[in-house]
């Protein structure tokens, strides 16, 4: 804590005198979060120490309460020891002030406990009424009060890891002279073929049959939420160079399954005057390896990677866990073609249910066995140079003759971890104004305009991408 | 740059033999940015320096041209001669690829030139037809070419500001372990009062009148695009200690003045267990202090401070930027009551348009006076506790009696600027129910619900309120 500033406000004194000048406010804010309570260890007990939080739970002994209070910094509780006669209103789910004494502990479960001597409650609970309670609640239920599922320790953990990542992410760019941009939200563009995205009007605009061609609506013409920035970004790199975007992205699809959200944040990046794969697949890798080396230290990863096996049975076991974010520190991660990856896994073809064929998709079954195979079980696993009528239009068509000859496949990776499979992804752009028509004509994106314009009209607004320099990933 | 890796997968050469290992990839990327290159002076020439750039503009000589090319690293270009019969396809917006020899420049504009033997027209550009040319261009004219736009060295260096903020912000916040957080954007509050939202559909639902009330919807319910994340954030601080958020919000206002967008970032911060609003200050004050005296060095703000004085006519004049920029860095930034900024306006009530009447809010002529007068014209100031009846219901009333009697104002600020004026808002948040409900029906905002349940049972969506200790900045 910085010691308490005294205010000049020269000018105003000079004009109102000293009684207008406004008093300094003293705060009674708590010295320390409970994370780093529990890392203090003094050999004598301290007195007047505050804390405050939430109390996890209570338990009655005959003259004392045992308090677990809990402030999101830490997945352990704080134990506070509060006379029974002095604890009222001290329920689960309460907003406490404590002072106290921190003395070593006589249990086991924590080298130092508080020894109340003042309980102030700053926000009540009902004990009867507050459904966070101290047992397993499944993901399902605690999603049905989104107010309150962060308080739980392991969703607040979550939420401390990943502002701890994006700080680190933040910090692996700017060290790399990437600009971070914010590509608009709204937006009039599809990047990834028509179909399920989210328009948006005015809610005191009822709609009428005349609004739905967006004629006469807010924008003039009908606009939609992004589902990805890459259009932007691409139009941004050849601006200010390599950028980066962390923003929201929306699909509207009807599906309940753990892997579709209709809102979710993603991570892509874009760099110019790159002239192969090569330093875009070193980039994805040396982001991911730069987090996980860097919030390794941390006590939020700590606090995950070492949890007890007992707790938050629902997670992947903790020696798991720990195993992959290994994987993830570790150097040269493989680098393996689709086509050897295809041969590969025909070899152990008798292990799927579904054959593996050159020109398909790999399924999840054939990305898992790779993922654990190809990368040891823990190094993450590129595959790279995927067929091309499987892959987006923009992708460039790998030029290099190979064993499957120029034009067939396209530059372009995905990255597998275990289990999880596929968490990035890139390519090379298609630059060139005449093979991406080709492209989008082939995958039947580029369509005549209705009122009759023959195709050839239709590049006119691709213009802008002869402009465009090589470019290059999303993840 | 880093050396070239050697790649070992081993896992993969065993099973496949050493045909099958992906080859390494070597980039001919240029090794230095523009701005890299700018503050590069060396004393002999340098052969084979490698540059990427976008072509600014061509100055024809008799047998060589001028090229001034930008990447986006800096406001100033690089001059590259080259030989007239080597220079083809050189035209302005052109993306490009010079080698050539690293010399100092004769002339005065330059230390150094880079003297082209090798040009390489990665992207040709139509000289006709690019629209972005050498000349002052207006914002109105760039806006209509949102791709082109951010290529302009004045935009490309906001960008990079933006990003070196965002960064320096990041870390200011991490410093202090607030955690970030990105709040849903699609929600079914509504922050500041009914009105002026965004409400979204799936683009392929041809709305009809069934769908109005929400019931049939993709979500059941009618949800909006979230105008600010100050209520998942006060949910937030509760459970993981201070946050902060950096994210889009959406206004759905009918209005074309520069004030008003559809879509902006806004920068939150809820902190929990505050007792009052001097904490809140003094944060808002470190945060901007911090950001200025951080990004002071970087090569984009001495670009944007330094700039000659002809560049970028429509640009507020460079010593007064810098002047407002160091007032930043200051000290001690003022702080003075609503009501002892009506009684300082009303000494001078002749200089107004609008005459200063305690209860009314404060008109912008009035706050400029303030910026201008109590700040000396380059500190911020902070106008604290202003009425309570021109304020959000959410605010505390102010306990303390004052000259103004308790409960008359409210514990907020306003952070006001030379010229901008208010840059930064904040207020501590009633947790009580019963003020909360008390200044909500005050107010007109809590009404019965239409199947005529009575005024006391609708509080019972706020009894989460209960729980929430004091919390507080929203900037």
């Amino acid at each position: 804590m910085r010691p308490a500033r005294t205010l000049r406000p020269s000018s105003v004194s000079r004009v109102l005198g000293p009684r207008h000048v406004c008093h300094r406010f003293v705060s009674h804010q708590a010295d320390r979060s409970i994370a780093q309570l529990l890392q203090w260890k003094p050999a004598e007990r301290v007195d007047n120490v505050v804390v405050n939080g939430f109390v996890r739970s209570v338990r009655p002994m005959k003259t004392h309460r045992f308090v677990s209070l809990g402030d999101g910094s830490s997945l352990a509780p704080l134990q506070a020891l509060v006379k029974a006669d002095g604890a009222e209103g001290l329920t689960v789910g309460a907003a406490v002030r404590l002072t106290g004494s921190w003395v070593s502990s006589p249990g086991a479960a924590q080298s130092h406990e508080l020894h109340v001597s003042k309980v102030e409650v700053l926000g009540p609970s009902d004990a009867k009424t507050f459904p966070i309670q101290k047992k397993y609640q499944t993901p399902e239920y605690l999603r049905t009060m989104p107010h309150l599922r962060p308080r739980t320790p392991v969703n607040a953990v979550l939420l401390r890891l990943r502002s701890e990542a994006i700080a680190s992410l933040t910090q692996f760019f700017a060290g790399r002279s990437f600009t971070q941009t914010h590509p608009p939200i709204i937006t009039s563009s599809d990047c990834e073929g028509a179909g399920e995205v989210f328009t948006i009007m005015p809610a005191n605009d009822a709609p009428t049959p005349a609004d739905q061609d967006g004629q006469d609506s807010f924008f003039r013409s009908q606009k939609y939420l992004t589902v990805s920035a890459q259009l932007h970004l691409e139009a941004l790199a050849q601006a200010v160079g390599n950028v980066w975007a962390l923003s929201p992205v929306f699909r509207a699809e009807k599906s309940d399954t753990s892997r579709h959200l209709s809102e979710f944040y993603m991570l892509e990046a874009e760099m110019s005057f790159v002239d192969d794969l090569g330093p875009v697949m070193d980039l994805a890798e040396d982001m991911l390896r730069s987090l996980s080396t860097n919030l390794i230290e941390s006590a939020t990863v700590q606090d995950l990677l070492f949890r007890s096996p007992h707790s938050g049975s629902h997670l992947a076991p903790a020696d798991e866990v720990r195993r992959r974010w290994e994987g993830l520190m570790r150097k040269d991660w493989p680098r393996i073609t689709y086509t050897d990856a295809i041969a590969l896994l025909r070899q152990k073809a008798d292990l799927f249910t579904h054959k593996p064929t050159w020109g398909a998709g790999l399924q999840s079954e054939h990305e898992k066995y790779l993922a654990e195979y190809v990368g040891g079980g823990e190094k993450p696993v590129f595959v790279t140079h995927y067929p091309r009528d499987i892959k987006a239009f923009y992708m460039r068509e790998t030029q290099t003759a190979g064993s499957d000859g120029a034009g067939a496949v396209v530059d372009c990776f995905d990255l597998l971890v275990p289990e999880l499979c596929e968490i990035a992804g890139g390519s090379m752009r298609e630059h060139r104004v005449e093979p991406l028509l080709g492209a989008m004509k082939r995958q039947g994106i580029l369509k005549p305009p209705s009122e009759g314009a023959a195709d050839e009209q239709t590049g006119g607004t691709l213009d802008w991408y002869t402009t465009e320099p090589d470019a290059y990933l999303e993840s």
